[in-house]
């Protein structure tokens, strides 16, 4: 601005366009853009290595849920899953996501994608790069294809083998997932007709609910979960320290889900956004843990841990869809409906004998249409019918694909383990390891 | 620089005020300002996610310090504690610490102060905006709120029913801490004073150790804790590896903590600062843990794992009040005589009968006043007798507002748990639900 | 790029060089450096903390992979190691690898090097500061010391008394480590010669691993790990959850680790490079976990976890040496080879009586070698022989230095706990503090 006035003392040269620069207050000529450049790019990082994170988050709250007898198995899915989501949505999904994707290498068409990034020191030779690195932004988009994986895995567990899973982790992220992504992300239809998922609400964590839930009709519920009376029994979670910080971890990878997906920190109008979302995001989270504190403070006298950590969870998920709009108030509320939710339907999941170890599809299903349908009161853009209708599409193409693909599976190489390994614990009879060989088995 | 020295070859433009940019290698005009203001707001994120990350680090710290039949309670209290902080925060405490703060929507006066952020897209239309954006900022302090909290809950563990505990957080993130930090931060009288407290040691960590002191004074010890003949017994934690993880969290968190508090990153000047501060954080938690190593192999004839942890921590409150201005060596002989009061005051509460579960109130309070007082040592513009005065301030403060809080929450819905409940378990007693219910417990 | 079209159109002023600035597309002034200088200094500090929290990672993976009776010595030597680390490479590490460094205050000569960074607020006097904050640069450079002597602490594990092992670890990190790392990093006469290791498989990981290996050369094997009739007896890790954890810690903190070995990141094509190195690291981490389940589904017919785990890191270790020039493919591949290399030559090191705990010298020395090797295949300017040159000079460097200093450890101190100590657990003997008290032992 100082330039600016001192140019005015300058009418001499006040014609000159060059000046403009100075004068229109706008960033320009390269250096500007580098800059953009740069700080684009460094969200896309931060944003990946944080979501990355979630990956370790999922594994230790699964590790917590499941029963020592099957902690082995829960943590040896979680690592396998990543891996194999890593290498398939680089070999098929970022490419079948986003056709026709710029600034790759090795571009082999639509199906098998990408063998390699943009070259390196890209720049150099002047060629002009706006936006962001395409390997930044590969880096980023493949830490939510291996979230959705992250959520099946934890309602099948303790009963579904290992191999079954991890054919189809990788349907699920090499296809399932990159297909109806590209509904909306990928420019898809679903953008076309409005449909409004800011950091992925529905995409991920409701597509991802979707095929847990698929996984858990076909698959059936744990034996002994329901009694032939009508009892549902509890099966406590082993480690309800590795629960939580399972939890800790998801929240502080959040901050990377929602904040990387405004998708650009090159002007302070990007990176005001960032810190709104990074506001709302946590205070969501909060908003879910206290309603759920309260709500089974109110119905159980007792609160429940399991519960306050799932309602963290769902508040999370619920502000997904839009965490830039809302005012921190709006956000706390949106997030505390999640935390209610979560309390008020896992046991209706329980009535209709759906075995979901570890509350995944009230938590990212359930509040992921809660957060999705809420768009349209905070943001001018969005309407309730077409949240609506783009819930349910890809809430019908993710069930039903999933559906067959879990049906398929359990025909020709069958999902469940022997009843004895369940009973006896995936660990000794499937991978012959303990978790915890040391530590006396009560249950 | 190439610019400038293009520049002199043309004498026929070297008085256009233009190039003045060039030549004084000022940077100047919107482009630069908005770098700065990105880059500072990037310093708020970057550091309040690492913040956000030290509840995580308390909640293991703790519940690897407790016992394991009260493991369950120590995680939800951490859980809670957090959300009620955030909540409360927003709701009351922002407002309150900082009156007539900048940029936000909805402001409501000091008392109920912020709905809302500054808005979606600040800066588009063309208001001057500098600094950093308002969410950042308050994304961060409310970091430091939490933090204050975090520290009460580890003194009080084991005993403390959950929702006088819950109620006393909520009094004193939303206000409490607030109105003793507004002194220093909020542009109070203890700045005016001189008083210096660069991260908080003060503000923050002996803010936390003197409320959990009061809590301990009116909640009294542990059953069995002290004999009637004098002796100590102890009651060892049930997790060191929990406990060691959440020491390494509160390090990472650390960087944050101290870094972020530089509050701009936007000149060369600012990022070597924060560059500094990372250094001499990192070796102040260094020479803490490794003077607590040293002393209790001295006094003891073995190392501590858990004085060496304590020790580790101590180095990190004792370098909080002025992590800037030590060289390396002074960094680590400072953060070193935090390990030594860590060992040598554990004992000294113990005989004063003071039970303190997790040793927060040598860490953080004493150790606190250790780094507070030694800031006149290191920086020109302190001095021996106002940072005591601001410490005894703020702790008067601290320390008779929470008694009161405490003393009345005791008369009006009681603080302990029953004597069955604290004998048998809280986490059984009060919720209903074991963190590890497979682990045989001996003790 | 606006602004040069908006010139073109302007041609009375198209001679003048200030518009060279546009025209030349290269960033200029003191604004644009500055803004790279911080962006560099960003990296340094990002990397830093993320590669700080690797040891972290260690610490878990190894508490995890140790049986109970030795949890609480493990953690112990974690946190010693990382401290004491810290204090030896201020002291004399930093100076002795980068001889003449600059930037920093009262450097005292090669052997005692520096007492402090940079001073406080640089650049502000208008002294010409280029590429980036000392402090951050020594901040980030000692991490990876630190991470060179937490690979021996695992190999070593269940057997070393805790004094002799710190002692080495003061020589590791004080002298043969920045020693070797001198030879490449400080522009010795390895980086002449054209060896080429970008982060470190040879001067961090290969290195680490040689030392470990002298150690457990020295050392011997486990009491019972070999018996007389040439069984090798499986010794499990007590907490799987807790490796699985440190395994993902490490994962995440080699983005750090790799990607802030780019060195820079203020210019695109930095950025972008340390996008590709984001990419590239997570795959080859992806593609060594897969490949250790494959085979080990292969070879025992039941996946084995902590084959998978070692997989993951050796995969990273292999992509460490070149994590740029690779193709997404040639990562995934190189980090494959790596999972392989482990799953192969964990039962030949037991072979040779070679009692390594958890895995460490395969992982860091021999799939270190793998990396350093391959890097002549993907980077045009590295070529085998030299590759090979490098790894045995450094190689040989650091196991016959380590070896010599053991066997002197040994000879004055004595290197081993006492037979009833490792029977019991060093836990109980030698530090009086069991990690899990509670938690019945069936070992």
């Amino acid at each position: 601005m100082k330039l600016t006035k001192t140019l005015a003392l300058s009418a001499a040269i006040a014609a000159l366009p060059a000046l403009g620069m100075a004068e229109d207050a706008v960033p320009t000529g390269e250096a500007a853009e580098h800059t953009k450049f740069i700080f684009t790019t460094l969200l896309f990082l931060i944003g990946g290595f944080l979501v990355f994170w979630m990956a370790a988050g999922f594994a230790m709250l699964e590790a917590g849920l499941v029963r020592s007898k099957n902690v082995t198995m829960q943590l040896t899915k979680n690592v396998a899953l990543f891996s194999f989501a890593a290498i398939m949505y680089y070999l098929v999904g970022f490419g079948l996501m986003y056709p026709g994707e710029w600034l790759v290498e090795g571009y082999l068409g639509p199906f098998f994608a990408i063998t390699s990034l943009e070259p390196v020191g890209v720049g150099a030779d002047g060629v002009a790069v706006d936006y962001a690195s395409a390997g930044s932004d590969f880096f980023f988009q493949l830490m939510f294809c291996a979230t959705t994986a992250s959520i099946v895995s934890g309602t099948l567990a303790e009963r579904i083998k290992l191999w079954p899973f991890l054919i189809f982790v990788i349907i699920l992220t090499g296809f399932l997932y990159p297909i109806e992504a590209s509904w909306q992300w990928g420019g898809g239809w679903l953008s076309e007709m409005g449909f409004s998922d800011f950091a992925g609400s529905t995409l991920v964590h409701a597509a991802g609910g979707f095929a847990a839930l698929a996984g858990a009709i076909v698959l059936g519920p744990r034996i002994g979960k329901y009694s032939k009376d009508g009892r549902v029994n509890v099966m406590p979670g082993s480690n309800l320290a590795l629960a939580t910080l399972g939890t800790f971890i998801l929240w502080l990878g959040w901050f990377g889900f929602n904040g990387g997906s405004q998708l650009a920190m090159g002007t302070i109008g990007d990176v005001a956004d960032v810190s709104r979302i990074f506001a709302n995001t946590n205070t969501a989270a909060a908003g879910g843990a206290v309603a759920a504190l309260l709500l089974t403070q109110i119905m159980y006298r007792k609160p429940d841990l399991t519960m306050i950590l799932n309602g963290a969870l769902a508040g999370l998920v619920s502000i997904t869809a839009e965490p830039l709009a809302p005012s921190l108030t709006e956000a706390t509320l949106i997030g505390a409906v999640g935390g209610l939710i979560v309390v008020i339907t896992v046991p209706m999941l329980d009535k209709m004998k759906i075995d979901d170890v570890v509350g995944a599809i009230p938590v990212h299903l359930i509040a992921g249409f809660w957060g999705t349908f809420i768009v349209a009161f905070t943001n001018d853009g969005a309407n309730y019918v077409t949240q609506i209708i783009g819930f349910a599409a890809i809430g019908a193409f993710m069930f039903i694909s999933s559906l067959i693909a879990f049906l398929i599976l359990k025909g020709v190489m069958g999902l469940r383990v022997s009843e004895e390994a369940e009973v006896t614990g995936l660990d000794m009879v499937e991978l012959g390891m303990e978790a915890y060989p040391e530590f006396h088995r009560g249950g």
